[in-house]
């Protein structure tokens, strides 16, 4: 891992740099990604079914997937994959309840009234990569928060398989999918965004996919919903000299694995924590599968920072605003209060991230490139809508004349104020 | 206004397609704006300064509007109209701070711990057109929120002006702006998003602009947060035999007297009130100073769908999603749990929708073009962040170890398993 010196506003500057290089996409597909959607929203399902034969290489009998072959694959699944898919939606339900929003309601004055109502979006769609990323812990982590909101419909699309992964029908239907589509890609994202006979338009769409999926998504956007759009992960890890090498290394590891773009960071106070770290991760690295890809994401992307002191480390991470942070210390809860950004934060030397990609509860689907600076994990309130409300009887509205009407004529919108006052009868 | 006929999913989708047209700018600036933001990345207040010359036609001393231009507007503010927006600001507060959200925590299970933390974004940056579009009640809309939910540094920028309008900067001092420079258009936005060395770099960026401003302010999304980017300003509005043909056209004249491409919606059980308001709007139109604007709009936008009853009203209303909607009906509250979408609600007779523009507290800046199928008005969730907390102890990732590492490896994710597993004595 390279070590970065400097002031912390010169190191998140370079750190924030990098992060966009990481970020970008070398693959410009705007042209062909606008011409698959314009065939979609054209041609509906037969439109689905040529670019099925053309990218999947399937004929498809029927666009959903069947009762059949959901039951099938928990027929398939094994228990243990079963079982723990189990525990972790349980542990996911149970943290994003504590999301849910209730509505208010006041009365600030005599004879007016107002509020604000919380409604769920009425139909959201859910892409799942297929292949080698189909991840079940993302359908989880995607489904059960709308599934919490009172979302009404949730459809999930899925590129066509010869044989899909069990663990990922079993983990939609666990989590409340109503209906499941395959069809995927760009094609896929703009049959949810403008419907086919087959496949309803939805309001939002939510989930991780490739740079198709990605353009596609920002295509669509403004008339549907859409959650963000995720660069490469990372995770900042703060540790001091109570730190376990071992454990920290490890953890940088998880990350790493992930994508040769995927970035660790490790902030220190103690040069020796750092060494130990080093060591750990070439040890550890030569027993990974992944290697092949956690070796050129730590060696490219790793970074070790050696701060002066414990301020400065949650200083420098806050600017750096880590899509994942750990705080590796003792007594890392009373910390809690110096984090301004990040996505997720896992406290003291034994709340391995993994714990939070699959189990814990909170959600994995989080804010990366330092956009938690305004931006949040993915959760219930993503698929609620706040509908305000007023109500003035006549006696408030005729006291609320005079400001009303001022402020409408200094802004020279004459009908504003003619709406007010022709509420009152001198007029 | 034209009538429409026909089932509400066929007139529901003829208003949306309509409504997409009206949303469509002609103009493209895309690559204006790009380079414009290079410009300003590259020269900083250089540029600033020589985009002002150029479109602003003023040359500027200094790019900050100074505490003595601040103080002489409140000298030269009207009375009513410093009285009104104080008013205004007291109604603004009072709602906005409903919604402000406190964290959560729970244990779930022995040496474990979860919550989530509100923070606030630490620096927004606010655009307030200049000019006949200069609203004072856009900065109180814009800034409350901000202040309430706790933002460290709020930074205001209008375009230069030889004289500001005065309500402008006394709205802005009065909701706790904390700098205000004068520069505007997409250099502006690209300032505030790239910082300058005058103006400092922003976290998150609101407010109205012309075709220059969103676009600029869609370009730098992703390296700052945006707020939503509007279309035309719309209304609907439900009403039955009990509504008064006189306030309704008034309530649809005041959308309509916003811009040509504003659209005013009536959808009623009751023929005859529908004859009435278009003989109401006829004769309240001739004695409107915007009638150029006001005129075209309700010619060619606005429309009126016969219903058959209630439900039928309720449902089409719902399926348009309006900005704004009106229910015009005695005992219009009962109603509410009817509305699945719309941005703001104005019960009753006397509500009119002016009411929302500038007073009673709801926010007036909203989900356009049937965006509020799946989002919200402006308001403090805004600008807060949700950052995720989890802790969990020795016992606890040991006790989850199996069913952490059964996924992590049905994944093919080794080195999340082994981040886990390292954890365990046993390895």
């Amino acid at each position: 891992m390279k070590r970065l010196t400097g002031t912390n506003e010169e190191i998140s500057a370079i750190l924030y740099q990098e992060q966009l290089e990481l970020s970008k996409e070398n693959l410009n597909v705007e042209e062909t990604v606008r011409d698959i959607i314009e065939e979609v929203k054209k041609r509906g399902d037969e439109a689905l079914r040529d670019y099925s034969l053309q990218f999947d290489k399937i004929e498809l009998d029927s666009l959903e997937v069947s009762q059949d072959l959901i039951d099938q694959a928990f027929d398939e699944v094994e228990p243990a994959v079963l079982s723990a898919l189990e525990n972790a939606k349980a542990n996911i339900e149970s943290y994003h309840r504590q999301q849910l929003e209730t509505g208010f309601e006041d009365q600030p004055s005599a004879g007016v009234i107002r509020g604000q109502l919380i409604r769920p979006i009425d139909k959201v769609g859910v892409y799942v990569p297929g292949g080698t990323a189909a991840y079940p812990s993302s359908v989880l982590m995607n489904v059960i928060p709308a599934k919490i909101a009172g979302v009404k419909e949730i459809i999930m699309i899925t590129p066509p398989q010869e044989h899909f992964v069990p663990a990922i029908l079993v983990a939609a239907k666990l989590a409340g999918v109503d209906k499941i589509y395959q069809v995927g890609g760009a094609q896929g994202v703009a049959a949810l965004a403008y419907g086919t006979e087959t496949i309803p338009q939805v309001d939002k769409i939510t989930g991780p996919g490739n740079i198709f999926v990605a353009t596609a998504k920002k295509q669509v956007f403004g008339i549907v919903g859409i959650d963000m759009i995720a660069g490469p992960s990372e995770i900042g890890v703060i540790a001091d000299a109570s730190a376990n090498a071992k454990y920290v290394a490890a953890d940088l590891l998880s990350q790493a694995e992930h994508d040769v773009r995927a970035r660790a960071i490790l902030v220190t106070d103690s040069e020796e924590l750092a060494d130990s770290v080093e060591i750990e991760i070439e040890r550890q690295l030569k027993e990974l599968p992944r290697e092949t890809i956690a070796r050129p994401s730590v060696e490219n992307n790793g970074r070790i920072i050696i701060a002066e002191n414990i301020e400065d480390m949650f200083d420098l991470m806050n600017k750096v605003a880590p899509e994942h942070l750990e705080i590796a210390m003792d007594n890392a809860y009373d910390y809690l209060d110096k984090v301004q950004n990040a996505g997720s934060i896992f406290l003291g030397h034994y709340t391995s991230e993994p714990i939070g990609d699959y189990y814990a509860g909170a959600n994995h689907v989080l804010p990366t490139t330092a956009t938690s600076r305004f931006s949040s994990a993915l959760g219930v309130h993503d698929f609620i809508k706040r509908i305000q409300y007023t109500q003035y009887d006549k006696v408030a509205v005729n006291a609320a004349e005079k400001d009303i009407t001022t402020l409408a004529y200094a802004e020279g919108l004459q009908a504003h104020a003619k709406a007010i006052e022709v509420r009152n009868d001198k007029n």
